[in-house]
């Protein structure tokens, strides 16, 4: 499989839907397979919260493989044979797109927390700008998991005629009052570590830690499911060798520890509480009176909506939802529910069933 | 109804389950109605985790009604016209009995972080020095909800022949891998706090309010359930006028940074720590090889196990598996799901159906 790692740089002012601006942008992002003569086989991979652009293969200096590498590559779901997978990192994020630790040139120095506040839209947009540079009239699909699925509804909604197929997996058309919540306590754990500085951390030369690390302890519990956590750890007592420290009991509380110290290690503060924000506030529906119907009337892109029967964050019920407004609104929508065995985060991880809906939307919807 | 703020004040060595003792403890207790000259009404009440004894009536200092004062009082669910009512404020907790804000007579010092670790054991076997006390040869009832139950439940396993009948509400023999989860998250977010100090706050003249008012709004989001808060707060945006603070979109994270605040005021961020942990750790078949039916073997009272259809945190689940041990442990067990509308937190709340089943628990079982 061909994989290219490329950055896609916009010069121009770059209008925000909240009416702010940025001058100039840059997306890196990563290809996978080969872009045909045609320029008909493209198909846009979005990322979640905390993901990032390496979705596939392995990445040359982690020798990690991507959050979708088993979706993505030669016979796989997305088969790369066939068709030219692009992933971008999303605006406001922290693995190379413009976000919180890029320079302002404005000021000269770092956004920080001054980076202003985005939308699902403006991602969409900014990777409209990228389509067109790279001469694709319109991406056989978008789709992705989790606010990767967001943006994939908004693309079908908002760039209505750019996109033939979107897939929404585990994903909703606005979060609830529960996932608002949950958010706005990650959200305050941050803010209280002392190394926060109001956001202004970078410039104290400090990073809040033990914030972003507890943080992600809790969006960790939610990911998962009730069931998840009973298989695999249960009530089992830690063994004191490998014990973080004394205060712990349990196996999950040691991997609860572990996992958050080491996100904390490469994620960045500002971006956890932007991208929190473009959740909570997704809501491609506001500009049709917030009447998701009226919304879907513009989009002539087949839907699946996919949802996994474990996932509590996002559960099924939003699908439905989502299935229902989009058959009200005449669009062609297909619905299923998969079996999950990873809670919320049961999108990221194969299964004969899930591997189908996909290809098959893809190849022959 | 009668109403007495009481002490009971025991001067001996008390040992603890894990092998630690404390020179003797205090336990703050309200009583309403009164004790019959047989000794034979009396209905011990147990709080959850962040209650307190002070269950019915209205508390003088403060003007607010109880926890339970909708189920407690003349003509009411537990009727004082018939019954005297014992509630007692558990070992460990910062009401007034002895806890870590607690003088250490050894040391000079408040206990702090230094209290030893509690059992759900240890409070009843201190409750039970209190019946004694009081005369009492046997509580007509123990009831209680959510960690309150658990009490209830240890009472009917560890002091058989001291109880007649137990009313086990939105409670579970064992908490789950994620319940243990979201308490060692709210456990880090207060030790994260900096004026937390080790646990030592108290000698540094500091409190680590913002540690216990995030943790406070975890645990508030897990008390509720997703219709709640829907049905409360949906999406609604915060009017500015009542904004907390700036950062703040949606009712629901006025509404949550509001009640945390308020609970930081004056619940002690050691209490916290110590509590969840009696939570996480409670096994009364600990003793019994981990078998529940060999435990409840021991049980002669009889149970009535009730739960709500909307709490998340301990489901229904959890107290169908209870009734259904103890039916294999030939104990006389009743169980009933009743419909809620506060999640976890409906145990709080009153119901016809819910005042029914315990008055006809209580007077007809």
């Amino acid at each position: 499989m061909k994989i290219e790692q490329c950055s896609f740089r916009y010069e121009d002012k770059f209008s925000l839907l909240n009416g702010e601006s940025i001058e100039g942008f840059e997306l890196v992002y990563e290809t996978y397979g080969e872009l045909n003569a045609e320029k008909n086989n493209a198909v846009l991979v979005c990322h979640a919260f905390s993901g990032s652009h390496h979705a596939a293969g392995v990445d040359p200096t982690t020798d990690k493989p991507g959050w979708w590498h088993e979706f993505i590559g030669p016979g796989k779901a997305i088969d790369t044979d066939k068709y030219f997978v692009v992933s971008p990192n999303n605006l406001g994020s922290c693995y190379g797109s413009t976000g919180p630790l890029t320079v302002n040139n404005v000021t000269g120095k770092p956004y920080g927390s001054s980076f202003p506040a985005l939308d699902v839209y403006d991602w969409v947009a900014s990777q409209d700008l990228l389509r067109e540079n790279l001469g694709v009239k319109a991406w056989e699909m978008v789709l992705g998991g989790s606010l990767g699925g967001m943006q994939a509804l908004e693309w079908s909604i908002s760039f209505s005629g750019k996109i033939k197929k979107a897939g929404i997996i585990a994903a909703t058309a606005l979060v609830s009052s529960q996932n608002i919540a949950l958010n706005q306590v990650a959200r305050e754990i941050i803010r209280k570590d002392i190394a926060f500085e109001n956001g202004d951390y970078l410039l104290a030369n400090k990073k809040p830690k033990d914030g972003l690390k507890v943080a992600r302890m809790l969006g960790h519990i939610t990911y998962l499911s009730e069931t998840n956590f009973k298989n695999r750890f249960g009530r089992k007592l830690q063994d004191a060798e490998n014990k973080i420290d004394e205060n712990i009991d349990f196996e999950v509380e040691n991997y609860l520890r572990y996992q958050g110290e080491k996100f904390s290690e490469y994620f960045d503060a500002n971006s956890y509480i932007l991208l929190t924000k473009v959740m909570d506030t997704f809501n491609p529906a506001a500009r049709f009176n917030n009447n998701i119907v009226e919304a879907l009337k513009n989009c002539i892109a087949k839907l699946l909506i996919l949802s996994f029967d474990d996932d509590w964050l996002f559960p099924t019920q939003y699908s439905k939802e989502l299935h229902l407004a989009a058959i009200k609104a005449g669009v062609h929508s297909s619905f299923i529910e998969l079996s999950g065995q990873h809670g919320h985060d049961s999108f990221l991880f194969t299964s004969d069933d899930y591997t189908s809906a996909i290809s098959n939307f893809l190849n022959h919807a």
